[in-house]
């Protein structure tokens, strides 16, 4: 295949997909061919980290670039603030569109655009509200509905699409896509995915509808489009799918793939338990968590989340396909990676929210059509990657410099095309509050004080506690399974503030200077447009030259100390 | 008189005036007797810190009640990103009025609001153009001019008040108010206020009609008119002198009014130049910090600058009679403050930037006139203050509770209440980013890289520098003047990591979550609108109850997962 410069960008986002669950990254028993294969002409990144293991925090950080502690949207459903900017802002500003397609799970700032005399009926507000993409799927994948009222109130072009397609029901998502079918296979009452014991069962929708599928084929749809369109602009297409996240449920054939034999034991040892540090203990006491600690759950959930998985391996091989056909191989950069990893069970822990790898490290796979990516494909590649680095990849494909004083990771293209940056980072951060939680309730934690930082470098990871609580401490080289807390062991309290140290040193950072770019700084440094006349510290005329004192001399000009009455 | 609670709120700040320079805080020979006056009706903060020792940056902080590293305007024109809230908005959403006369240094980001389609035209606009204000007068009052074009290119409306009162030249503020006359006192060049030899010199204006009095005047103005209106609307109004800042000269009779005789003695030592930190070094050799070594130099502008500060006090005088007679001193909060000092040789330095008290402490002086303040009326309180603190007052006073997940500061009522909190803050933070400068470009050090910290508590002040840079330290028990760094003793290098570790914990503060309080994520954890029908960690049906269900069962819905065509 002849490859060329990079024009466009597929960005793929799965929901809740663990680092681990591919055959490529080490999966003994699920297979991900085509997942592998994407890793086979480009790059797997094998330490990725997200910038906050919850969806929300985790996404506004991939879409704005910056750390959460940066753009503030810190738990599900804080909104992101008006004003932020945004990958959209970035990269239309260089010529290039920004296409949304599936999920955001960002929260619109009304108050903010009210302030502001934004309105979301225009194009700007419109971009504002849909975290700076141009939205042309908006789809969440949570269309949940309690006492309360919906969780997400938006329409659901989901619901919209299967109501379409003949799908009854007030809520086609759950009643079809998200349960199974009770008994006979007749009528009957559905048998809800939101139960953990139905995973297994198959999912109430014919395979091609179900979400990923449909994902899929907006994507393919909006690709065709624009290969119609002939159009010049080159474009990032945001393809974000929602599985493998819960509801756990699968249709068929996927939902009978895999089975309890397909299991992996879970990460996790009975030492963990004893006198463990207060935050793990909470997390411990959580809903998912202790249900993952019971082995039905395991048995019921892992075999279909793997389903899951396969399903979304053949899309991307659907869709790789397409690209290759339709020339678009040649031309666009593709990106797979998901928002945070899901725990299954793995340190007495169901869910994410917590640092040990299977919640915080993610899948990342990056395929670059430029020859000088020739020299990486298939490669592995194990530096200290955040999330926040594929906005700067994003900017730098698009063209011109990657703007540092907004942007708060950097390129992944040197490693891309084989030069390692000898200045890499030595340490990757990430974020979790978890303030509105039962959690911080059960340890007595105001909000502010409910907030954790994980700092990890190539062999420490620490797990920074606020509200005067504990830190946890592993050692990645001699414990990669991360079975042994060391954060109160007194042997280690150096080391502990060591790394505390490092995170001291990013806490300083100057996150918030984004309207100064770093070269206007050094060219104001150097003079430039400096000679504005202001004079300080010159006591006569030899502290300055004869051209700063030009606008003040020469001038012929009137006494006039005394008051209007005495002149 | 009788006392009330406080409707108004009149916010007065100078500029570089220095803690010191005031009788009422100790001063040997300058006699401020009306701020003694207002000192005498209130309370004296002897503690209170800026949150940068430069305009630019200490003013969007009073502004926006947030820190530096929050807002992000971390020097001179580096504009406040459009969208970053201030006084003006939380006043007017608690029906309060926010004026602004005389200057705020704010810089507005223009690139901010083309981007979120903001015109200027507009109310919302022009208020974000002026830091929040409705500007009655701006004027920054630095009418500078050079080859490269003015310092401040907005109009200047102290300009045009002195072309209308008939003083001549196309820039009567520096000819007239800030030069004095060469010669004979007839006709001839003029004698530029730039230059310090000329600052003992009268200025070339009617005292009634220099910059401190006009701007007076522009605040009684604003005041009658309110009171003509017979508004209910309650206001706070910003007076912001540009006084005693230089260029340091001022007309008769303040020019003449100090002598030499009445300069107090340079705080320095010849020990803080033998082996000084290297930023205290580079500063050092700043042209204003050359300059007041010298005698001559301090001889010359100190006069002057008491002058200056005489003639503050005669308006603060004038301004207290007018809110007396008016009757509005029964119901207007008064606040007199400064934006940072003025080193005046203080150390071997010039200018301010750095962190010693000349020029980071500054004077706060607020009145109340709650029969609740009674208790405190005269007294001085030594609380750690910061800037910031002065928006959360203003909030508290215009009513409604403090939003502290926006505003970093918190309230002083309680002080001038004679109640002080138990959990009042126990170290106070300023910063200082000089990227900009010369001095950066001395010590090699990148934009990000040329920052400073100050953390103070009540007896040790860390000054933390970026850049691998070793850090100061004072002991201001034992060394009040800070004149012996501590910084690199190995005796105190316990103490340095206390503090550091302070700077640490407040750096890790979550200064974004803007768009959610503290009241909002209590409301959640305890379950408000939280039953939306995701059902996190259920299995069975004993995980959950019918209610939880109710949404998703009892519906009769066929079998739907063949595919179309097998239908």
């Amino acid at each position: 295949m002849s490859r060329s410069t990079p024009r466009n960008i597929l960005f793929v986002m799965f929901d809740q997909l663990r680092f681990d669950y591919l055959s490529c990254a080490g999966h003994p028993f699920l297979e991900t061919p085509h997942i592998d294969a994407l890793a086979a002409r480009g790059v797997r990144f094998s330490r990725a980290y997200v910038q906050s293991p919850i969806c929300g925090a985790s996404r506004m950080s991939f879409y704005t670039g910056r750390y959460v502690q940066s753009h503030g949207a810190a738990w599900n459903n804080y909104p992101l603030k008006a004003g932020e900017m945004t990958l959209g802002d970035h990269l239309r500003a260089r010529g290039m569109d920004a296409v949304l397609i599936g999920k955001t799970h960002m929260k619109v700032d009304d108050a903010g655009l009210d302030r502001l005399g934004i309105s979301r009926a225009g194009i700007i507000g419109a971009r504002i509200a849909e975290c700076g993409f141009d939205a042309r799927v908006r789809d969440d994948g949570l269309w949940a509905e309690g006492a309360d009222g919906p969780y997400d109130a938006k329409p659901s072009p989901y619901n919209a699409y299967l109501r379409e397609k003949g799908y009854d029901g007030c809520n086609p998502w759950h009643d079809h896509a998200n349960s199974a079918i009770r008994g006979d296979g007749g009528t009957g009452d559905v048998e809800t995915g939101w139960l953990m014991r139905n995973a297994r069962k198959p999912a109430n929708i014919r395979e091609e509808d179900s979400e990923t599928p449909w994902l899929t084929e907006q994507a393919i749809a909006f690709l065709e489009e624009r290969r119609a369109a002939r159009t010049a602009v080159p474009w990032l297409c945001h393809l974000s799918y929602i599985k493998p996240h819960w509801p756990y449920i699968v249709p068929p054939p996927y939902h009978a793939l895999y089975g309890v034999d397909d299991v992996v034991a879970a990460v996790r040892a009975e030492a963990e338990r004893v006198d463990p540090n207060p935050v793990h203990a909470a997390f411990m006491q959580s809903h998912a968590s202790r249900g993952f600690a019971r082995d039905e759950v395991r048995n019921a959930v892992i075999p279909a989340y793997m389903g899951l998985i396969k399903q979304c391996d053949d899309q991307i091989g659907r869709l790789m396909s397409y690209l290759e056909d339709s020339g678009r191989l040649k031309d666009t950069i593709v990106v797979l990676t998901s928002d945070h990893g899901d725990y299954l069970g793995d340190h007495w822990l169901g869910e994410k929210d917590l640092f040990h790898d299977p919640s915080v490290k993610v899948p990342m796979v990056v395929y670059d059509p430029s020859p000088e990516a020739d020299v990486t494909r298939g490669t592995t590649c194990d530096a200290l990657v955040e999330a926040i680095d594929l906005a700067a990849t994003f900017v730098d494909v698009a063209g011109g410099d990657v703007p540092g004083h907004i942007l708060e990771g950097r390129s992944l293209r040197p490693f891309l095309h084989g030069e390692v940056p000898t200045d890499w980072r030595d340490f990757a951060v990430s974020e979790y509050d978890y303030s509105c939680t039962p959690m911080a309730e059960a340890l007595g934690l105001a909000p502010g004080d409910a907030r954790l930082f994980m700092v990890v470098d190539r062999r420490w990871k620490l797990i920074h506690a606020e509200g005067s609580l504990p830190p946890m401490l592993f050692d990645l080289e001699n414990d990669p399974d991360e079975l042994v807390d060391l954060g109160r062991d007194p042997g280690h309290s150096g080391m502990v503030r060591d790394m505390r140290d490092k995170l001291g040193n990013w806490a300083r950072r100057e996150s918030q200077r984004t309207t100064v770019s770093d070269a206007q700084i050094l060219a104001r440094r150097a003079g430039a447009g400096g000679r504005t006349g202001v004079l300080i510290g010159a006591y006569d005329e030899d502290d300055v030259t004869a051209q700063d004192l030009e606008p003040y001399t020469g001038r012929i000009t009137r006494t006039m100390q005394k008051t209007s009455d005495e002149r």
